[in-house]
């Protein structure tokens, strides 16, 4: 039977509170006898701290309360137990300019930054190191005195025989790809409103991806148990990896409101959002790759640098990444990836969407196409030649159950006109292609499966999800509600979504890993099926019938093939209702998926994987450098869209993103020190900049994912950029290993050429 | 094995986010951009509206709103389907002095107080009734149009045959006992915050014992699907059951939000809770009692009329339950009851402790101990010959399981020396006793099952529990988290309560009939087996033992038998969500209740029946009539006390609350009109007024109830009135058949006689 409410083109169920400016964000929120917070920052790269007096600070009229590295335990954090190293306002020395060593909460905001002033520190300034391969040599500056040469972590893979693969190789290419660095540059920044009641119960609002692994990482650190901390994430205006980590918004928030008794809020500046927060890290990829005659991948070797500034952030998961990017689009028997995250005196680095997999795959899809020209074979064909299959069982253990790789770089093809197009610009215009895959989501907590709740409205007018997955404007919210209501036969506007709030939601991992369908999905889908199998069984003796020949449709339950034997849903639920309360639960967690064995990191770790083709066409001023993108062509695998409109916004978000990383966006930093730390300097594109785009969804009906779906809102990302970089090569024969790719460098690479 | 929390004297776990002052009420609420509502009241008793033109107050500068019945949906409301008769802030006529007739909404609250005396209002008066007895009688004025001598509901019961019980009766008695209205003079007084969003979502943070029935009453008069509303309950100082229906303060604050689109707080002043909320229905009860030469009860012969006021409040449940209380406690073959509830205008009565079972048992009691005076017979021996005793089938289909009514009496007796002290008074000390008996939860709402949730933080530390039950000052929070500590072997402090929000916490009654302990705490209970039995299984495996002969204790899990052979609870958690999120839940209902037959009423109507003895013990000043309440000795069959702190705090505060009913409390109205609207005038027993209490508990550990517990806050307070007044007899030889028994009356009797 067909979907009644899955796969239909639905808007989202919170469009028309946030159209009308009603949806509160975390800026957005006031508490009585609330009190304004703010951070004094380290305007040295690299620096022991002689001194640092707050009380001039403390005696300004209206400031309530000063905190200092004093006033914490002192304790390491991280996101990952294993890389915990940072101190939060550290007493001894300063790693990087920005970093926060002290905060006010006063009664306003300009009370707070007079006291910010008022604060007396000292600094000794010490040698710096900011490039991560200066940061490797013996007597390179130290960025943490006990850690040598700066390495914060490494992954090291090595699967099949590289170097046999080499040697059997007819065709070989080395080739060196770097990376700056890119803000997430959400339209909302970092805020948090904490405060303490009595008994020692937090509550903190605040701007996250992540509710209930903030929850773990504030009890951490603040050594209390997380049933006495309370996250609530409000509307969010935009993630992409930026807010899925502990943050110092949270943490002087949450210190100064333990330390007043009062409410407490921290809201980041833009300036504050590029010096103080995690950003996309920088990347040097030396990338050798062996390929038989006919374009056949043989041997692939990729050394990865990530330069992950002065703490390790979301380091061993992207380092992990970064040498999966390589392993999900392409079929590859030998392999071996060096990745390891080095300490600079730089703002630290975490998750953005595409986590740690654009780089390479940049690095990657460039480097076939040089192959490819190399080799005199049409890019499309070396990469269908290569494409991973269904049932693939990767050398990395990965397993591969729908894929439809190939048929979307063929619809790609097609619809973007490549073979008419390709090398027929006249210099002015070009074409190319790109492909990528992604996972659908992964473990990196303890707990990881999604889960959820369903009770009944007792006027059966409707059913409340409680989900403690995160909504962070990627529409996932709308997506529950669609499995809810088509699972029980009801319309979106049956259902109320919860979520998500620590107290009163089931656990759920967050956004992240691109794992919110997948697994909130599947639990979601799973509460409401535990439900409708409750409600059936109750009703079957109503209706005479066999439970399982009920049918939830059309706010009715009916008995197949006799639906005038029916009842209206709202009878369904008095009669389920009479002599009890129903609650439907669903947990989920992929049976396949498997923690990255400790010492190969072989392993399935999804449980399933998405897939992408991009074809870009560009316009290029040969003058000026200037380019146009004009059309991108988006093919994806994400399985079964379940509702188009979403994702083919998801599709076309990531396209635009992958735009901005692939033209514009660069963090310029020098001697560690941001120079363009605002949305006037640093671009971002806007809808003027964006091209045409046609998305075409290909359906594979994943087996595990929810109705056949996978994720499409990240890993949709990783193809954009080299897709433009190849059409930039179609159009002027020139190769860019340097994102991005700005009309400077390419007037500079057609003048070298 | 001995419970390690159930049972214990454990202090409630809301007890220091109060004493510090730092529990949020309703009135404490506030939100940006917040709006403060006030009502117009009338002034007339009866008066047919002319004229109500508010476009004077609307245009005073700051007045945000004004909305009359012709902002409603004039549909009728009311807390039974059957009896809803209450039109809001009506338009044609007004019934009692203090309805509410408009309503404002200002930015301030004197701004909305000098709108209201804008509002032009033009009444014609009509003739008014008053005394529920003349309304009854042919041409009364009639305060609803259409209904026939004024009769709002009745309720009427034959059981056995009366009329030859008193023919085969030995000694027949017949009196008349009458009683006013008295105020539930809950500290906090009703207090409402609304909002809408821009979808018209709404919510409501209120003063409610009953957040799941007052969104089922909101959502049928504003004909809004019950998803739509969000009911919160914030920290509630006492309700008592003035706080069980939808009041006016609701609905005014909602519509005022609705029509300004911000959020609106209405706070009720002491006058207005005098004035405008449901109050304890005063009554008029002709008893005719029949017994045999020895005491025992052969008929009674209950005629009662409830002075309802213009409203049907709690009606027929009202009505039932005063018929209801001449067959718990006592043995009664033989029992006619015909009660009616008449209109009259005054203010609407409705539930209060004891809902409309203190009266008649007082009548009983008293009429009790005339005729053991009568027969000669010791009060405490007429009550033993008549005691109810487990296992009895009462003449209406009671089931009694567990009773221990009659050990409760004979404790009393002996604690409070009643043998040496009986009729030892000299004319100025007395001793009299008085029990009851009382339902643990009855159904009166279609979905009435207790439900409830847990899930686990993920760090092992703590569990949560989600319950829709209302802790309104009763202290059932704790109870609940005590239940879910010990089922699952932890300490109190290692469990956190969330309640009651109809969005997040499952279904649950609320606070009404003394349920919560029965239904909420069973729901508890069966949800944390439920956890404990899925970690059980989990967990078995790795301590090779079957999940049956795991003992969870002290914070660890143990196999029976062999303790070395344990677990830490965290671990157990650890182990627990390795791949899914585990859910507790649980929904409870007892099986032996039955909907009362429609015609007969007979009928099972809840799961188990506590029982009350009580001594008192009175000074009596001959000269002023005062009477000081020396001790009350306290005997209560609560089945199992789940925390004695705690039931003897309940059984002490409705003893309390007798004390004030016996002895002080009476709403003095006269012509519709309210002569004591404050606390000042309005006496409540202070702790100067309190007697000595001595209470015992009489474990009967009731099959049904968890943990063998059954209900102490409610019917505690039957026995306190009649108790006091047979003591009063056994210092002077009076009968007082009218409540409150002031100085003035005991002197006027005293004359008489």
């Amino acid at each position: 039977m067909e979907y009644s409410v899955i796969g239909k083109r639905l808007p989202r169920i919170d469009a028309p509170i946030k159209a009308t400016g009603q949806a509160k964000y975390a800026a957005d929120l006031s508490l009585t006898g609330m009190l304004f917070g703010k951070t004094l920052k380290s305007p040295y790269a690299h620096a022991r701290i002689l001194k640092l007096d707050t009380s001039k600070a403390e005696r300004l009229p209206g400031v309530k309360a000063v905190i200092t590295g004093r006033d914490t335990s002192g304790k390491k954090y991280g996101f990952f137990r294993s890389t915990m190293d940072q101190v939060y306002l550290p007493l001894d020395k300063v790693r990087f300019i920005g970093e926060e060593i002290a905060a006010v909460a006063a009664i306003d905001e300009d009370i707070a930054e007079e006291a910010l002033e008022l604060i007396d520190v000292e600094y000794e300034e010490m040698p710096a190191v900011f490039d991560p391969e200066e940061a490797l040599k013996e007597g390179a500056p130290k960025v943490h005195e006990e850690v040598e040469r700066n390495v914060c972590c490494q992954r090291l893979f090595n699967f099949g025989d590289v170097e046999k693969g080499f040697q059997e190789s007819d065709h070989i290419r080395e080739d060196r790809f770097t990376f700056e660095a890119v803000i997430h540059a959400s339209l909302e920044p970092h805020a948090s409103l904490a405060i303490f009641d009595s008994t020692g119960k937090m509550t903190l609002w605040t701007t996250t991806q992540m509710p209930f692994l903030l929850r773990r990482d504030i009890s951490r650190i603040l050594e209390i148990p997380s049933g006495k901390i309370r996250v609530i994430k409000p509307f969010i205006g935009g993630g992409f990896g930026g807010k899925a980590g502990l943050c110092g918004n949270n943490l002087c928030a949450v210190l100064l409101a333990r330390k007043t008794g009062r409410p407490v809020k921290i809201v980041y500046s833009r300036e504050e959002e590029f010096v103080g927060t995690w950003r996309k890290i920088p990347m040097i990829i030396d990338l050798k790759t062996g390929v038989k005659r006919d374009g056949t991948l043989v041997a692939q070797h990729s050394r990865c640098i990530h330069d992950g500034g002065a703490y390790s952030g979301t380091g061993i998961l992207t380092l992990y990444n970064t040498g999966l990017a390589q392993l999900i689009p392409m079929r590859l028997p030998n392999f071996k990836y060096e990745g390891y995250r080095v300490y600079t005196n730089k703002p630290p680095c975490g998750a953005q969407r595409g986590h740690g997999q654009n780089q390479p795959r940049y690095a990657v899809e460039c480097q076939l196409d040089m192959i490819a020209k190399d080799l005199g074979i049409d890019p499309v064909d070396i990469r269908l030649r290569n494409a991973t299959q269904p049932g693939d069982v990767t050398i990395s253990k990965l397993r591969i159950t729908s894929c439809g790789l190939s048929e979307a770089l063929k619809r790609v093809a097609v619809k973007a006109d490549w073979r008419a197009k390709r090398g027929k610009g006249a210099g002015r215009h070009g074409i190319g292609i790109a492909c990528g895959g992604f996972v659908c989501g992964a473990r990196f907590s303890s707990v990881s499966a999604g889960s959820a709740l369903i009770k009944l409205d007792e006027d059966g007018e409707g059913v409340t999800l409680l989900t403690g997955a995160s909504d962070i404007g990627q529409g996932s919210d709308t997506i529950l509600a669609q499995i809810v209501a088509e699972e029980l036969g009801l319309t979106l506007g049956h259902i109320k979504v919860i979520a998500a709030d620590t107290d009163t939601t089931p656990f759920d991992g967050g956004s992240g890993s691109s794992r919110v369908t997948f697994y909130a999905g599947n639990a979601a889908r799973l509460a409401a099926i535990d439900m409708r199998e409750q409600l059936a069984r109750i009703v079957a003796d109503q209706l005479e019938a066999n439970p399982d020949d009920l049918v939830f449709r059309d706010s009715s339950v009916y008995v197949k093939g006799s639906p005038e034997k029916r009842l209206p849903f709202a009878e369904v639920v008095r009669l389920g209702q009479l002599n009890q309360v129903l609650l439907g639960r669903g947990s989920y967690m992929p049976k396949s998926v498997e923690w990255p064995d400790n010492k190969t990191f072989a392993g399935n770790v999804s449980g399933a994987y998405s897939f992408s083709a991009q074809a870009a066409e560009i316009e290029i001023d040969r003058e000026t450098g200037q380019i146009k993108l004009s059309k991108l062509t988006l093919g994806d695998d994400c399985g079964f869209p379940l509702n188009p409109m979403s994702t083919e916004g998801q599709a076309e978000g990531s396209a635009s993103m992958g735009q901005g990383q692939a033209m514009l966006e660069s963090v310029c930093i020098q001697e560690g020190q941001i120079f363009n730390p605002s949305l006037l300097d640093y671009k971002i594109p806007t809808v003027l900049d964006s091209p045409e785009m046609e998305p075409h969804h290909v359906i594979t009906n994943d087996p595990e994912g929810p109705y056949g779906a996978k994720e499409i809102g990240e890993g949709y990302i990783l193809s954009t950029a080299p897709a433009i970089a190849n059409a930039i090569h179609d159009a002027t024969g020139v190769w860019l290993k340097n994102l991005p790719i700005t009309p400077e460098k390419i007037l500079q690479a057609i003048e070298k050429k």
